[in-house]
């Protein structure tokens, strides 16, 4: 029988061996922690404390921009398709290294979101500073207590995703779409937007997340046996329509940063304004085909890969008889509610990458190059 | 000596071995010929004749959404830089694929700017009618008279490139840059955000153009010894802030397009939140850092790359010896205006593009799997 060392590090790891999987597995744990006491169910509503916009200013919003580097950037992008649909607020989304040197648009009507799990990230910060200076409305969203963006903006809406040590961020990530989810709501309820009907439907979906994320985590056994199939890949490309495609570019980010391979994310529509050229039996591409309004043209865009020879990974809903035909290899997901995609959607990506990089030996928790927070620009 | 064939196709390529590198060289004339009969230098004014958008419709603007696919969307990324700077107007670029899907908030206060070179492209016309369905005011940025695009806006700005045929996009690119300018500082005049005397000097600069992307042509042995030398990376990155991050986007692209190596484009203060874990001695990476408001950043991204093992070919200002000290190898253009940068910085990766497929052996004018204008969704 194997020897198994518990070393101090490894039990702070919870038997897991990474902070990574410990992390990713966390998830249904974090996404219940960053919903708990925030649900009004009976009023379709949310309750924001430490987000100290009233329904007045909320009302006066004419525009919200979205700052954010990385990953918190996707989540930004899916943030940009939950205000605009809730809200019908036009919602922009920028990379705060690019926003600041901008000379940006913005009047006291701006609302200003800023996304860092750390709140230390140094061009988010300046964005911050840069956008207060010139009286926008704003509101963080970060995952630690009192750090610098959390305390220089107005407002916080505090992931509870608790200490993320993986380098590569994955609960932080899930919960930032969480709380942008909630503030969609209150956001729209601020509004009017948005009805007690509509908000209730909403909440019961979200008190149901937990466990959709849960049911995803069953996917890793299989993840790991498609890791094994793919992971001498030199490149990947990953394509999603609509709030999976910055899924795609998250997936995409993740296998970059602890497995080194050079995968890029593309809006699944574009493929063919050039692409598709690099497409052959070489290039695996995950292809995220849900059950949803873009499921048709998706499809469409996988038989175009799948015609010059691409190898397809799809992420699909469980039982998508068509899609199993097609795709050489399938990940199956439960039936979701629309909205919630994203949340379900990053798990298999996630698990993806932590495989691959582990048969590939590099520094999963650490990757090279890389620091946990960038404090500098 | 040496038999030269002079087939049909050879004489309509006027001599050159590719439509595209025909394409390319003849970029200072389409400029020109996008400037001509224009400019009212006096009134540092634009006068765009088919655009048919009165100063009162401009002025009642409060807000622009540029839609386009592919290289358009690039040339739409840097359109956003000028119109925001010089209009002060909310300006967002929405892939059109996208955009079409995403219920997009839009009122009659909106300004649709649809760029497609074909004016064909299909989710670019579909995004067209859908805006006009929901009364946006809207003007088309098209190469082709009377497309389907051109037809069916309210108003055109054409290009003036002249038939392109390469599938690689490059003087109708550089023509929709300059296109935009003209709108940019039409529409600053009709806001009042332009004085005369800012006019006079932005079209001052606009009538130097031809010369200056006449000077980056001369890079083309330089260019052709660089291509040599890289042409058998697998993978190749591209950085830029500011303008220069859609050139790097293109830069890239184009490389994909035609040469089928993976390359990528990203804005330089992005790389520290990910893509840096790619970077070692097997990577090229092409920095974009001419004299200009972002340079010692970007001086200092480089910096970083090179302490990772990556290869850096820097696109800088003439006669940088900082630069030239710190990258492997430089390729300088002339100091050009700022605003005018995009013109000037494609050239070169134009021809890298270029002589790297020539050197792969890859079908230059009709790269697999791309069409010259996407009229399927």
């Amino acid at each position: 029988s194997r020897h198994i060392d518990w070393s101090p590090l490894m039990a702070e790891k919870g038997g897991y061996k990474h902070f990574m999987l410990k992390e990713i597995f966390e998830q249904p744990r974090a996404v219940r922690d960053t919903i708990t006491g925030r649900l009004l169910e009976e009023q379709g509503d949310v309750f924001l404390e430490d987000m100290k916009l009233a329904d007045e200013e909320l009302k006066s919003v004419d525009r919200v921009c979205i700052v954010a580097c990385g990953t918190s950037w996707h989540s930004g992008l899916v943030g940009k398709f939950l205000i605009e649909e809730m809200c019908r607020i036009p919602t922009e989304v920028d990379i705060a290294s690019e926003f600041r040197y901008r000379n940006p648009v913005i009047t006291d009507k701006t609302l200003l979101v800023l996304i860092s799990q750390s709140g230390e990230t140094a061009d988010t910060l300046a964005a911050l500073r840069e956008g207060k200076s010139r009286g926008a409305k704003n509101v963080a969203i970060c995952n630690v207590v009192d750090s610098s963006i959390a305390r220089e903006s107005n407002g916080v809406i505090y992931t509870h995703a608790g200490p993320e040590i993986g380098v590569a961020s994955t609960k932080a990530f899930v919960t930032q779409l969480v709380a942008l989810y909630l503030f969609a709501i209150r956001f729209g309820q601020a509004r009017g937007t948005i009805d007690i009907d509509r908000g209730r439907k909403m909440i019961a979906d979200l008190v149901h997340s937990p466990s959709l994320v849960e049911d995803a985590l069953k996917l890793d056994p299989q993840v790991e046996k498609v890791a094994r199939t793919y992971m001498t890949a030199r490149d990947f490309l990953y394509l999603g329509r609509g709030t999976s495609y910055p899924i795609a570019l998250e997936g995409a980010l993740k296998l970059k940063e602890i497995s080194y391979i050079h995968a890029e994310g593309y809006p699944a529509g574009e493929m063919k304004h050039g692409p598709i050229a690099l497409i052959d039996e070489n290039m695996p591409v995950v292809v995220l085909v849900p059950k949803d309004r873009h499921y048709e043209k998706v499809v469409s865009n996988m038989e175009e890969v799948i015609a010059r020879g691409g190898r397809v990974i799809a992420i699909c809903t469980e039982g998508d008889e068509e899609v199993r035909a097609k795709a050489e290899v399938t990940l199956e997901i439960p039936p979701v509610p629309e909205d919630l995609l994203p949340l379900v959607l990053s798990v298999p990506l996630q698990l993806l990458a932590y495989h691959v990089a582990v048969l590939k030996g590099t520094d999963v928790d650490q990757p090279r190059n890389l620091a946990k927070s960038v404090t500098v620009e």
